[in-house]
């Protein structure tokens, strides 16, 4: 297979390392403009308009919103269908997922000062939030656990999923992980309509306040254009895995972790970094003898010959800059000491430490988030959590002696930036 | 004057209050497509672009990027020469800001199941970041003070800020709060070009991961465009206060608190409830005597006539019920037991709380930010903060026994959901 070979030491390095990452999600205009029309309609015709386009674009024959209702008996029925070992399999991720999530909520707090003055900040979680599930090939039940459990956690009083359910084909693992969850209401709509139900409500789906979960390209579009009127979570562009190895892994082992991202699509990128050239070599034969065996390894060649790299770096510390250019959203540190290593990584979604932690483990059911910033984006945002499902308000209850010194800085200031009201409105509260 | 009066016993309230919110900022397409352009010339020829831009739009004539940069010490002589009460309000107005704001640090946390595995957060502070003040009307001192500190305390190492001179004048009280804040490199540029130049990085300015702070059209959509190449803070509307009164305050007090809103802009919208039909009289009876002795009544007139209400409302339950729609950006109560009812609120930026506390001490020098979700974007957004600037990184390490019990587990979803490599590469590490 023809995966790229680079190395540190050559001259053109970085403007391949770079040539390497570039990747631009072009945004289609026509894409955009269906959407546009899409969300307008929505606003307007609500219900009407969903059950049109469900009608059109997914083929179902529904009369009316509520025959796109799934009941909670429904889910549970999806649930208890399960073969057992994948029912127990789900609701065990389901809980080290919940385990670790606990451990993020934010709590409000606040101080007093010497003069009575309270300062603080009030942390309460959102009314109602949206959960947008794909119906096609991306039809992830770990997908509705990672993005539910952490809102459920937060304290959401109302999570509403939709999921296309194209030609009536209802996905039973999906549905599954909805009763797992706690999915308070469940709708069978999908595309820019469903998120258009979401963001503006209509006569049967609740306005939500924020709406998370992966999509197609008229989903992402649609997200990106309710913004301001509901929250979202961050557009994700290609997954990425970034393995950095010593050279003692086993060649194998971080060959299939390279394929465990290739395989999910053909612009998934794959690189690995190693300070031990004949590793490479080795990891290399590996690839071309593995991936024979796999069933998706058109996927993974595509993947890997077209965007992934095999680089070799004078040492570990190069290796550790390179990865907080990259800011990978998984970063497997497949090393000795790999917890005193992880201190020099700044930017990455995830951090999978030691040769016995693979990507697979996380995605599952070790308990993080499997939702990451991509594209580099780690150098700037972190992994969906709880804390995206709670918000927080200032508290400020200044006490009769504060306002008489804050009112004097603030009436100074005030003045200074030429705004009097806030300067009259703190000198009213003045006693002398 | 001309101000709105609801009640909530009207049969149209609901709609009312509807239209009353009702803000949609239009997206001007044509300066859509000029930003589009300023960013594409500066991504393409970095600083020969900018500096175009800049002669041509502030009417500049450097001849090279080096003579737009202010030196550090034309920052602390701005400081040095403001008048000494100026330069103390300053400088308390940060310390009290910086004092808040180190109660919001983020740390990394990690625990360690039976077996050995370790799970965590590892919080880090983003590289470098971007503040963009704006250069005309809306210079504000203290909106130096309120993105640049948050950034500072969690660790920035790096703080560029970019400040439009529109023929050459440098506002001294912007660059003594730049002083003041420990700002790294100061830029004298401005509009859709000086976010490009920061989010591309040009010759010159150096490349950030985030860009904070408020600005025109130009800029906001510039902001919206880069986002996903570097982290943008909220894209803000019009400043907005809601005042919940018992009917017990000074009218007076309560009146000009509504100008200190509404003096920002003819948009700013100011509303109170009252359950006193009498008090909204009495307010009403100190608005119109007191706006003739306010420098911007021009503008507070026209913002409270299209945009302000005085509300009579049943009792202060229903104003807890109103003001969570609304989800104001600021939110005063001003009644008698304030910190008792604030607990009915759900969604607001600040909380200000007791007749003392005026908005105007918030937004110099209490302490909490000034930068705030508006147009309802409190109901899942939250004040800019030390959080802001930093971000987080998933810690998974493995134990040798947990990689048996969770490869099972990751290898049978996986499965489920047809990923093979995830399921061989937890296989790998299984024992048996």
């Amino acid at each position: 297979m023809n995966i790229r070979r680079f190395s540190t030491s050559n001259a053109s390095f970085d403007q391949d390392l770079k040539a390497l990452l570039a990747f631009e999600t072009a945004q289609d205009d026509s894409i955009d403009q269906v959407v546009a029309d899409i969300l307008r309609n929505v606003k307007g015709r609500g219900d009407a308009a969903v059950l049109e386009y469900t009608q059109r674009f997914d083929r179902l024959d529904a009369q009316s919103m509520t025959q796109l209702e799934i009941s909670k008996a429904e889910l549970q029925a999806a649930l208890d269908g399960l073969p057992a070992a994948e029912r127990e399999a789900l609701q065990q991720a389901a809980q080290r997922v919940r385990d670790y999530h606990e451990k993020q909520l934010m709590s409000s707090w606040s101080y007093t000062e010497a003069d009575g003055t309270l300062l603080g900040q009030q942390v309460t979680a959102l009314d109602r939030v949206g959960l947008y599930v794909p119906g096609g090939k991306a039809a992830y039940p770990s997908s509705v656990l990672m993005n539910a459990i952490p809102a459920k956690v937060a304290g959401v009083q109302e999570l509403i999923m939709v999921v296309p359910t194209p030609g009536g084909e209802r996905n039973q693992l999906v549905l599954a992980a909805a009763a797992v969850c706690g999915v308070d209401r469940v709708f069978c709509i999908g595309g820019a309509q469903a998120v258009g139900a979401l963001a503006y409500g209509t006569e049967t789906v609740p306005q939500v306040d924020k709406i998370v979960g992966p999509g197609n390209a008229y989903v992402a579009a649609a997200k990106r254009r309710v913004f301001g009127v509901v929250g979202i979570d961050m557009v994700a562009g290609p997954s990425e895995i970034l393995v950095i190895c010593d050279g003692k892994s086993n060649p194998d082992w971080v060959a299939m972790d390279l394929f465990s991202q290739a395989e999910h699509d053909e612009l998934a990128q794959a690189i690995l970094l190693s300070p031990d050239a004949a590793f490479l070599d080795e990891v290399q034969k590996s690839i071309e003898r593995l991936i024979e065996e796999m069933p998706r390894k058109e996927i993974i060649r595509t993947s890997l010959q077209n965007r992934g790299a095999l680089i070799k770096v004078n040492d570990l510390d190069q290796a550790a800059e390179i990865a907080n250019y990259i800011a990978p959203e998984h970063l497997e540190l497949s090393v000795e000491e790999p917890l005193a290593y992880s201190k020099k990584i700044r930017h990455a979604g995830a951090i999978f430490m030691g040769r016995d932690t693979c990507e697979a483990l996380g995605d599952y059911c070790a308990g993080p988030n499997h939702v990451l910033p991509t594209s580099r984006t780690a150098r700037f945002s972190s992994p969906l959590g709880v804390y995206d499902f709670q918000k927080r308000s200032s508290l400020i209850m200044v006490s009769s002696e504060g306002a008489q010194t804050l009112g004097r800085i603030a009436s100074r200031l005030a003045y200074g930036e030429g705004l009097q009201a806030h300067a009259r409105s703190a000198e009213f509260r003045l006693k002398d």
